[in-house]
């Protein structure tokens, strides 16, 4: 057979004529533009455009004005022209280790960064992403570690009656061997789903790089999907590519605290995991953390580690189930079996930290041991992620 | 515990800040809207555009003139505005089912649509897709049928000397039970990854309604990283967030050929699998089913089914590795030896047509057998997913 070779070149002819299409004729556009010493230059072209701003975390908040209220909004900065007639904006100031989010606002029209192929969807917007490393970020990159696997996982749900789907990290060397591993239940909040802790949440590298640095202790972690009505995150259920809704069903109404045992025994039936309360730890962020307490609160005897991530703390006055009865009874009773650590984080300028501060009083009146944990900022990932990195560490030791 | 509810109102401002952010007070846009009848109407707010085009493979290519020649490249349409002052576009004629990916061109800028959530990354360009049922299209939708998992799973290639990422899919019943189950290798393109076929492939689902409607063997699918270079997918490896490349080192020099049995040993150590010729298929598209190719020459008692899509055929004359030596020879052995299925598919306007009409000239003069699936059309995803659908029903009878 003769070797005939015609491929490559028409190849990518092929592929990236739905990319250029006739748009950037030139050198590619570098966005964004890490600089070595953290300042970082975002660049677009848009050549007709009158006004390109850049909004994202890195940025100042802004307080935009509603019927409801002030609140606190990413900032947003202009971009200007350079003399190639690429927009383009540089931070002021290096930007701090820390994985971030922004979008361009071009005409008043919000856009992706057509430079930058990694976006993450969080709940139903979806940003650019990137990462500054370094201190406590580092543990947020994929580094030449020992990795674990992470997958999707389907199960059925007796108690909803439907099937549904998770994302269960196991750590590296979990195919090998014998061994039984501790579970973490980790858990997302409001209008999140099954893929919000592995993607924003940066956890299979958190957990890759705390266990590689002999940090952590190996163990199984999984992440649910807390929203009761539904299979699997948008985009992965019959449901189909229909657009993610903020409102949905069955979300802090008990029915998820009420089906999390048919979580607990598929994964002590289908994984090789320490099946009792030592070997468990629960946590979540927000919706989650209101989850976790209210989960370990009526199963006492399953979780010997309960994380409170910026929670919500109590149900609507309208909400019935029998989930949120007697609560000071069970949490008596859950206190009174002494949990290895019961643990409550939240950022100083968060929406519930009243809330919070309340439940810490609740806690301290009763003489029931918690430990707690306040860091900067608000109701915001970056936070989660700070949470999760302290926590870990102190499960299952 | 007293009861408080703030919760919900509160966080909703929070979060919708990102999204919103005074840029569209008013009802949220739909876009694309499927009509009854499969029509589709596209619509952006891009207050200040003064042209704002649709690029998207359901539309007629187009014929781009490049100093190296000319080639098809997806067809654009103008979208008006509304009443409203939306800018909108709707099919002239329904779509047939299928997967299709679009992106808006807003006075010459590309961009994502921002109100759909959902977008694929193919190589280094992310589009957004949607979805006509119906047909074949039904088994590229997650059904109500029993879901098999997918893991993103980590294996050690002594042969390449790094860590190395694959996405392995089990069958819904997998967990359960002491069944040994066949394995589908199944390869990605130039410049795809180890996402590309459980992405824009469709390959779970795919896999999921085969199975569920009995067209299809349980099997386990093996997708991997065919650039040897690679650790894993952009975003996925110690590179961190550095724009893709089209051209990456080792693809197509033998590497990836040599390093395959790394690929074998680690799934038949690690999974319930049949460990003979007779339970493992191969296939890929394109660069993948040059190395399908390959592959299943240089180990001839290794795979009993063969899958070329749109493939490559032949290397480039510079490149020397003992994989593509006797290729005469090694051709002779792999057809001596009988495979149950050696299946070539490409579409009538594919630039490797000619490519592949030689290698089946050449099997025809040598007397050896496979079987012929010829479709319309060219070098797109849309034939490669067809293709699946085709060759998974033969696989392990």
């Amino acid at each position: 057979m003769k070797r005939i070779y015609f491929f490559l070149i028409t190849f990518m002819l092929c592929t990236v004529g739905f990319a250029q299409q006739a748009l950037w004729g030139n050198s590619p556009i570098v966005s964004p533009d890490i600089h070595e010493d953290n300042t970082v230059t975002f660049r677009i072209n848009a050549p007709k455009a009158d006004k390109v701003q850049i909004t994202g975390d890195f940025l100042p908040t802004q307080k935009i004005k509603t019927q409801r209220g002030e609140y606190d909004a990413p900032g947003a900065a202009d971009l200007i022209k350079n003399d190639k007639g690429i927009w383009e904006y540089t931070t002021k100031n290096p930007l701090s280790p820390e994985l971030y989010s922004y979008s361009f606002i071009v005409d008043d029209m919000r856009t992706m960064d057509p430079a930058n192929v990694y976006m993450i969807r969080d709940v139903a917007t979806v940003t650019n992403v990137f990462l500054i490393g370094g201190g406590r970020a580092d543990l947020y990159k994929v580094n030449k570690v020992a990795h674990g696997n992470v997958s999707k996982v389907w199960y059925n749900s007796p108690t909803l009656g439907i099937d549904r789907r998770m994302t269960v990290y196991t750590p590296a060397g979990y195919e090998v061997g014998n061994k039984k591993y501790p579970v973490f239940y980790l858990l997302h909040g409001m209008g999140g789903d099954e893929d919000a802790w592995s993607e924003l949440g940066r956890s299979a590298q958190i957990l890759d790089n705390l266990i590689a640095q002999g940090k952590a202790k190996p163990m199984i972690l999984v992440m649910t999907n807390g929203n009761a009505s539904q299979e699997a995150a948008p985009g992965e259920s019959s449901l189909g590519f229909k657009s993610p809704s903020m409102q949905l069903p069955k979300t802090m109404d008990g029915s998820f605290e009420e089906s999390f045992p048919d979580v607990v025994n598929y994964i002590d039936k289908n994984y090789r995991t320490i099946k009792s309360k030592q070997g468990r730890a629960i946590a979540g962020l927000s919706m989650g953390g209101y989850h976790s307490l209210h989960i370990s609160k009526q199963y006492p005897d399953m979780f010997n580690y309960v994380g409170l991530f910026s929670a919500a703390i109590m149900p609507n006055n309208n909400v019935k189930s029998a989930i949120y009865e007697n609560f000071d009874e069970k949490i008596k009773t859950q206190f009174n079996k002494k949990p290895a650590l019961y643990w409550i984080a939240i950022g100083n300028k968060d929406f519930l930290y009243k809330a919070n501060k309340d439940y810490r009083d609740y806690l301290d009146k009763n003489g029931y041991k918690y430990t707690y944990y306040e860091s900067e900022d608000g109701h915001i990932w970056k936070n989660w992620r700070i949470y999760l990195t302290e926590f870990v560490p102190m499960l299952f030791q």
